[in-house]
């Protein structure tokens, strides 16, 4: 099964056996054994998946890396060569994709494990038909919504959980469908796709652009992604200044659990787009007291928190129909290492049952009192 | 000589020939060949000095790191033991160590390299009657003023540069004088102290520290260290917002050449202070943005140099006697990887000579050209 893997892939059977033995390609065994890629290699991405049974081998590849513009000018510069561009919404959820393995249809996450709770919500948001027809594509999109446990949002008038999908792509090689070839093909299907704002000529990307991020972020919203209508050349992601205040309102929560670079990349992103947006002082002022805000208030907050002696937690909660659901998704999370307490599920009128979740913040919650108890730095 | 050196050290000699082979204990060449710590080893600090000619060994001790309290209560609890405290200025400017070493005085870095330009300042400033009458002694201290080529500030109503000793050790083994007794000794010698504010009874800790340096906070001097008068427990420092936002304001000028670490930690500080402090929302929010804007506005200012066409640079200048000190200065920065333009030198009316210098700031000239060209993050 390695050469057949192997051949997929197209490494050597020799490599993929290394990347086996070093556990780069690490086994996962629920709900039935697999291998995923802990890391990109190559040109293959992080995330990528191998199933082999008796029968055959199935690849599901990973969902590559979008780059960042740190400036519009990047954008136009990158695109260049094109008459024209689409550009889509970024929405602020989880990266999933969905696709028929084993003779069933999984919802990965970004690193491939299969989530059990999105799962059930992709069967059934999605279902099985478009997978019945279209077996040798995935379906690359975000889970957004308040009732989605990893990233819970109220900004996208959704109200549980629902899927946007950005990419359709064959899942043994990953090469995506052109834009409106996937539009067409999901509307088929009645399957949402993000918002496409439109194909704009590259000459007007700087001014399209900046009106549809400058919304975008009035409306608490992400951004966008900047596509090649063809989807030869990589797509590239352009964020709104509120995303990322965001991203570090949420993540100074839990200053401890997070790797530095995810807070000096995101205040750098700021400095770049005051300068890019040619900025008045009082507009720059106004950004600066945003990110300061940002940075400062929930951690005092989680400080507070530890001196009152309290935990620094998280909580969420998830909806599911299957009662199953809820214990195939604690086990997901101990998985994954994130402690958490589940409470009683609640069952509501329409047959399906709410658990509130409490994700304890282990690291920052013993920095913090640690730092509190008088620990030196 | 290995083994008088190790045997000074504390080490065993196998031990020190293997840093040596490793460059542990690196060579310097100038002024004259010797060896330092590049790294602590044990009880043996970084920057620390080992001489060796035919008659004798001599070792200069680094400076030892002092630990940073992020709360007040965790100075106290460091030094409940004791009755009372020794709270003394920490000033901002860079650490020397000045020592007699083969005969003559020099002043070390922290890292143990012989700065010309502060030597010169030293020989000027303190002379070597101290080093006569005690030449087993070191005094360390921090170098401040406006002609400090490597932190230049005015708060101190130093005119050009000076000294302020913190400590007095013996350079052999790092021992340091008790508090009182480094002061009377110092004054002996017409040498400057730091500032002692007092020695305090501990349980007046909380209240003394939030007042003093609330106050040099707002003088825009940086902070205290907090000494057992006796000096057999390690001190313990603390500093001012307004130094942590200077700090910020100068670093993210230069965003790409400081470790992210750098960063984050300053910005750990002001939440444990803004809760330490108690304060309320209105002062919490000011701090925030006093924060946001040490943060931002640097940062935005360099890239707007950098989109104009220029290139990010620090200017200092120093002044010297010796018109031959400037060409081992530059050599001196040269040796530290530090990218730097001297122009001419020129007299003023004492007999010195003042030379502007620009500090390239490689990393993060490049880093914001490229982004600014269209790199993508």
């Amino acid at each position: 099964m390695i050469e057949t893997a192997a051949e997929k892939l197209g490494l050597p059977a020799f490599r993929l056996e290394g990347l086996l033995e070093r556990r780069t390609i690490a086994k996962v065994l629920s709900p039935f054994p697999y291998f995923r890629f802990d890391k990109g290699v190559g040109q293959i991405e992080t995330g990528t998946v191998i199933f082999a049974n008796r029968e055959k081998v199935e690849i599901v590849r990973g969902f590559p890396k979008i780059r960042r513009a740190m400036t519009i000018a990047a954008i136009t510069k990158n695109f260049s060569k094109l008459q024209k561009v689409a550009v889509e919404e970024k929405m602020n959820g989880y990266n999933v994709r969905v696709a028929k393995v084993a003779g069933k249809v999984y919802a990965f996450t970004r690193g491939g494990l299969i989530c059990p709770y999105t799962t059930e919500k992709a069967l059934d948001l999605i279902g099985t038909e478009f997978f019945e027809d279209n077996p040798e594509l995935m379906l690359c999109g975000e889970m957004v919504g308040p009732d989605n446990p990893y990233v819970p949002k109220k900004v996208y008038s959704v109200r549980s959980v629902d899927f946007f999908i950005f990419d359709v792509r064959e899942k043994e090689t990953g090469k995506p469908l052109p834009v409106k070839e996937r539009i067409e093909l999901l509307k088929k299907y009645q399957i949402r796709s993000v918002k496409l704002f439109g194909e704009y000529p590259v000459e007007e990307l700087d001014r399209r652009v900046k009106q549809i991020v400058k919304k975008l972020g009035k409306a608490g919203r992400e951004g966008i992604v900047v596509k090649d209508p063809e989807m030869l050349l990589p797509p590239i992601k352009y964020t709104s200044s509120e995303s990322t205040c965001a991203d570090l309102r949420y993540a100074f929560q839990f200053f401890n659990e997070y790797g530095q670079d995810f807070f000096f990349s995101r205040i750098v992103r700021e400095g770049f787009q005051a300068v890019d947006f040619n900025e008045s002082r009082k507009k720059t002022l106004e950004r600066a007291h945003r990110l300061g805000e940002s940075v400062l208030l929930p951690m005092a907050e989680s400080i507070r928190k530890c001196k009152r002696g309290e935990n620094i937690s998280e909580n969420a909660h998830i909806r599911v129909r299957n009662l199953e659901t809820i214990d195939e998704f604690e086990a997901h999370l101990r998985r994954l290492g994130v402690e958490a307490i589940f409470d009683e599920p609640e069952m509501d009128g329409n047959g399906m049952y709410t658990v509130n979740i409490r994700k304890l913040m282990q690291s920052t919650t013993d920095k913090t009192k640690a730092i509190l108890g008088g620990q030196l730095w």
